[in-house]
């Protein structure tokens, strides 16, 4: 079927130009832009006057389950405001489902109104002191290459073992290559010859850079930045110099981990497009980042632009200020019309798969002893600091009674942390303590906890921790309040423990009711009670973490005791 | 090895920054690019100080046979301009010998100081109205396609064929397409609708481009725009805008047909930066046209750039205004030292390649009488008409005496041309006459003929031509220019009859004794005779030429009968 987009302006991202001119699309290509083109040529006309034909967003890098929706629903929202491709990273679900998780975000992608493409996840697990559900070898990606939407490796967050020569790494790293696949980067800081080591490797772009002198020396040597604007991590204002030349011309716009409410709230990209342009900076090179460019970094031919030959995936905006998205149109069919997403059929998964990230729990029921910290009496304890504002933690040495309520210490905002191992059965369950959370009463509990997705609880009482961890159990996944022995708010995650089956909004609307909950329960105002518990168990950001094999001191990748014993003096030869 | 290039300005063409940085190289690759290195990290030291590091460069679009050079000789001269990497289109031995010569080229120019990319020739024949010899299908060029040196498709020049859905060129490009290849355009003057279905079929780029509006269309259309600065099509002043943001993000610099002589005298693509700078363009916005961004053109990853991770490809300028180059680095080894190339081994060709292109010529002895037109007395003849500064030809008729020197008419300035095909021994040779080449004596003859390479023949009487005919045959091959029954100057080519063994300096020379002896005989110093000559032969520039099957209207696409016959009277029915 061929369209005409009538009497609009087109926005040409190869000359920066805004152009009157009118589109000819011919089922899902583009087949020419001019004015010469007449009502005849086509089965359809679009009356696009007064409206700007831009192309289609892409968002370079995200993780499909940190926004807890479905791939469909997801691809709904997000083709709402303009964006008709993604990359994804399916780090999460194939944490806990392994390469079924990956088989998973593929079948449950394929022919949405937004192409799905999928990274292949690097790190899998993220650390070896830690007990995820799958452990993902080079050779297990190797096949995930030769699928359509499948572009390279994504974001290798193993520098230092790339740095220092890990024959995994490096044999993952040659493989993508040799396969022709592009390789995402992720390395905070790296700089000078460490930073030429991992670009040389191959490694193209990256995601966390948080500052334009890091940014301008990544460019220099031939990397592409992603500017990541994402709920959480927002680096947009620190990197607004960025959307000038020369620097516009090598980065793209990417949300990373983004949660339904910021995305209905702020939008997508076109939502990171109009900060930029609110701070000053020109909606086409903002608008040529987003588009080209992100394809030119996947090197993908014939995607990010209205031109002849390319992709049929245009968003019509009214402006170039608020960028606000009236229709789209995917591989030249309508899927957007009036802000709103047609229905579209939601793809069909196989029984299989749905079976296997819908059971991802395999433990036992959790009992409140299992939250005993061995031993009585005052001890010197090892406590897990929060630091305001921050993903970082600090530790300290505190002298708990074990035998007064396990080291629990409410008046010193002492709580016990768990981390229950969800995959394998294995029955562990690594202890910690917690200062900085404020909680006052009950116990919280979340099947989401980066990377490994093992069951993290936290709690004023460990009756409290067992029901909560044991109700996340019974629904498959979820993030759960308690109080006094009952479940009084929860969001159910039956998909690998990560994602909701349920529309954005209500995703929305059941995350807020959560972390009300714990606000109520005493947690303190400055943290999003929820992930940061998560962060809690993620044993890469220093300093010291609680995994389901115990404390980790992350700087120097070792286990710690909780409970420092004294130690044994030395008795010479007596 | 490592080698440190200390103390240079690195131009970095992903900011057009001129950057104060040492450069080290690890085998064929750059390993790093900053300040922090140190003299220990290498095994080797070169002193850059006061130098420009920049990357090589890369001509875009060349004909290696119009240069008549082999490809080791090519090299030679090219990288001592700073050129590291050509993309050749075979496409003239390829009509001479077919697949043996694209086997030819991709051997002989094997680990050359210079990567010698191939583009698969996309029309061989040129056209249905000459004999070349061969013809090549898409199944003839898709195992190519799997050559690591092999980009993809050449000049796609069939435009009309592409408009007009003639199979096999769709058949071309839908193969190339299928395996990832770049397919380069050749559609001079293409706009509007008929350029949008060109691009849309995957023409990324255009070297015919000959004026800023024409460059626009296609840029803002999505191509990419080869500024072409030939021997004899000189595109750069007209394109000069090119050169400015934002067109020049879409631009690379080739010069597709040129000879020895322009070569050594202007340079190569470091000539083309020169005329650009001396012009006032900005020399960092050339280099990057020139070597980033014909990578990116050809989708070649980690060639192009001064930069981690990318090849050890380098010229070291002594400035950025005379492009003077000092040294080149090609694959971290130096190959040119002081200006000079250091000597390498020519690549070694097999004994069955070069029995073929050096045995190319496929037909007898001629004979003076093969040059007569048939016939006596007086007759309406066409008559070719040479158009000043033009590779253009008009027609006329004019009243030739047959029976007195078979139609020749030196006072009218009316030669006798010849076309014999020399592929297939068919025998068949094409006669006719032209008008403004102003020979007074002789003959001239040459199997360089645009593009079936047949053996083109032009005289002021039969003798000479067979004598000029037949030496051209016996030396396999080049250009003859005969008086009074003797050679008096000649040049061979025994390499498909398009190319020399000889030096650069010595093809100069050779090449400016047969345009001398020419000239003595009398040809008009308003043209190169051998080129001139050749053209005439070229059944794809209008209006008129000659083939070995005889004249051709190219506008129609029709073979023209030499002489007129006075139409039959309509008699009634008397």
């Amino acid at each position: 079927m061929k369209t005409l987009l009538k009497n609009g302006t087109v926005v040409n991202v190869f000359t920066d130009e805004l152009e009157r001119a009118d589109v000819l699309l011919d089922g899902g290509r583009i087949l020419g832009v001019g004015t010469c083109y007449k009502d005849e040529d086509a089965d359809e006309v679009y009356d696009a006057s007064g409206k700007f034909i831009c192309p289609g967003f892409i968002d370079g890098h995200i993780h499909i389950e940190s926004t807890m929706m479905t791939p469909a629903e997801l691809a709904r929202l997000c083709v709402e405001n303009g964006t008709t491709a993604i990359m994804a990273d399916p780090h999460e679900i194939t944490n806990v489902c392994g390469l079924k998780g990956v088989d998973y975000i593929l079948e449950s992608s394929e022919n949405l109104p937004m192409t799905v493409y999928v990274m292949m996840p690097s790190c899998v697990p993220a650390t070896a002191l830690d007990e995820a559900g799958a452990v993902l070898l080079a050779e297990d990606l190797e096949p995930y290459y030769d699928h359509p939407r499948v572009l390279g490796l994504a974001e290798m967050m193993n520098y230092p073992g790339l740095l220092f020569g890990d024959p995994e790494v490096w044999k993952k790293i040659r493989s993508a290559r040799e396969k022709g696949m592009v390789i995402n980067g992720h390395a905070p800081l790296l700089s000078g010859r460490d930073l030429d080591t991992y670009v040389a490797a191959g490694i193209g772009d990256d995601h966390e850079t948080s500052s334009f002198e890091e940014a301008a020396e990544r460019i220099r040597k031939g990397q592409r930045v992603m500017i990541r604007q994402g709920g959480q991590a927002r680096n947009l204002e620190a990197l607004l110099p960025l959307f000038e030349e020369p620097w516009n011309r090598r980065c793209l716009l990417v949300t990373d981990d983004i949660h339904a409410d910021i995305l209905m709230e702020r939008g997508h990209i076109n939502g990171i497009i109009r900060q930029a342009v609110k701070a000053g900076k020109n909606p086409v090179a903002a608008i040529r980042m987003a588009t080209l460019q992100a394809a030119e970094c996947f090197r993908l031919q014939g995607v990010g632009a209205v031109a002849p030959g390319y992709a049929a995936d245009i968003a019509v905006l009214s402006d170039l200020e608020t960028m606000t998205v009236c229709d789209v149109f995917k591989g030249g069919k309508q899927v957007v019309k009036d802000g709103r997403a047609e229905v579209f059929e939601v793809p069909a998964v196989s029984a299989e798969l749905e079976e296997t990230v819908r059971n991802s729990f395999h433990m036992e029921p959790l009992k409140k002893e299992d939250f005993l910290v061995p031993g009585a009496g005052s001890k010197s304890c090892r406590v897990i600091q929060l630091v305001k504002h921050q993903l970082l933690t600090d530790v300290s040495l505190e002298e708990l009674d074990l035998s007064k309520g396990s080291g629990i210490d409410l008046d010193l905002d002492i709580l016990k942390l768990a981390v229950a191992e969800r995959h394998k059965n294995t029955g562990h369950i690594g202890l910690g303590f917690l200062h900085g959370f404020g909680l006052k009463e009950g116990a919280l509990a979340s099947s989401v906890a980066h990377d490994s997705h093992n069951l993290v609880i936290l709690g004023t009482n460990e009756e409290d921790m067992a029901v909560a961890g044991n109700r996340v159990r019974e629904m498959g996944g979820g993030c759960v309040v308690v109080k006094d022995g009952k479940v009084v708010e929860e969001l159910a995650l039956p998909v690998a423990g990560l994602m909701s089956d349920k529309t954005a909004a209500e995703i929305a609307e059941g995350s807020a009711a959560i972390q009300e909950a714990a606000y109520k329960l005493g947690a303190s105002k400055d943290l999003d009670p929820f992930m940061m518990m998560a962060f809690t168990a993620l044993p890469v950001i220093p300093h010291v973490k609680l995994t389901t094999l115990g404390l980790v001191d992350v700087d120097t990748q070792q286990l710690l005791p909780l409970v420092e014993e004294p130690h044994q003096r030395f008795c010479g030869f007596s």
